[in-house]
């Protein structure tokens, strides 16, 4: 059988379907082979081992993810909108993925990270920068918005505030998987707002 | 061999040891059964399965981890030093999981929720219990700092607040075990301040 890297193509999208839904210790080379429609030859053919595959799947989802993120950060309205409009589409992917498989998938880079980073350097270290690419994403766009105006001056920098959404961001998806309900998102922007310093308690 | 209670807790003794440092899915009840010390009969004398061993574990820890809590949350100071103290607190947890293991654990609840959610049924819905609780804990003491005047109304009320709290406090826990640096936590404090609409600790 011709090996052509259609197949390749095939574990990948295989992995990210499997990698997103359960966890990563739960799925053998064995199952992506037959999600995939290769045979276990092939996969060593194509990758060494399922890490190997693991990270081509952390780098294709990444790329995706990168995508989308770069076109809603830097479409129409300004930078307080776009990140809201980030923020919609993160919850609406959470909803879609109830709809489709009952269960809110969470974050895949927030899953592998909770999982396997004590057991799994090169996963660990990939994923170290996509979470700096994200953060880096955000802090560039709130630089701008400081610049123009839309955003105060932060006092603890356009780096830590971004960080701090970041963090938000994973942590409230993490309630969205714990009690698989994407509404969990809903509180995001309302306390992406407080990170940012741009809410004050109400008045007494 | 006579079956002693003993067995049952060096069980669940291994078990927070071994959830707590690797994935849950890496672990099996033999792997369990060395580290404890009993057989694999005793095991199943005294759970069915290592879904029950794993409630067991979870009790465990939150029963240990709420009395640190409440031990923080109710002594001295005010509620904004106490809440410090809290994150201090486990923040140091992590350094000493660094020191003693190499690797930073991370939380037990958090780790499982991203790992076994979809997967584990009985687990997912006893997380959901205890990351409310820990809500409720910090909830009731913003209720009481309002209260006293120490924090000023919160728009989001406290109820959003603490949950809010409690979503940074599992995303930063996330960077740390990413980047296998305690220091991620250190902008805990800063960011909870933000999410409470402060800007520096209120006057004691």
């Amino acid at each position: 059988m011709p090996r052509s890297s259609d197949g390749r193509e095939r574990l990948i999208e295989a992995g990210v379907e499997l990698f997103s839904q359960r966890p990563y210790g739960s799925i053998g080379v064995a199952e992506l082979c037959a999600r995939a429609g290769v045979n276990k030859g092939s996969f060593y053919y194509f990758f060494p081992s399922k890490e190997a595959l693991a990270l081509a799947v952390i780098d294709r989802h990444w790329s995706w993810q990168k995508g989308v993120w770069t076109g809603i950060l830097d479409g129409p309205g300004t930078m307080l909108e776009r990140l809201r409009g980030l923020f919609d589409a993160t919850a609406q992917m959470q909803v879609d993925a109830l709809t489709g498989t009952g269960w809110v998938a969470g974050c895949l880079f927030g899953n592998l990270a909770l999982e396997v980073s004590s057991q799994n350097e090169p996963v660990r270290l990939r994923l170290q920068e996509i979470f700096d690419e994200q953060i880096e994403m955000i802090s560039a766009r709130l630089a701008a918005a400081v610049e123009s105006g839309d955003v105060q001056p932060l006092a603890d920098g356009v780096d830590g505030a971004a960080k701090a959404i970041v963090a938000q961001l994973e942590g409230l998806v993490l309630f969205a998987k714990v009690f698989n309900d994407p509404s969990q998102l809903d509180a995001l922007w309302r306390n992406s707002l407080a990170l940012l310093g741009l809410t004050a308690p109400a008045a007494a």
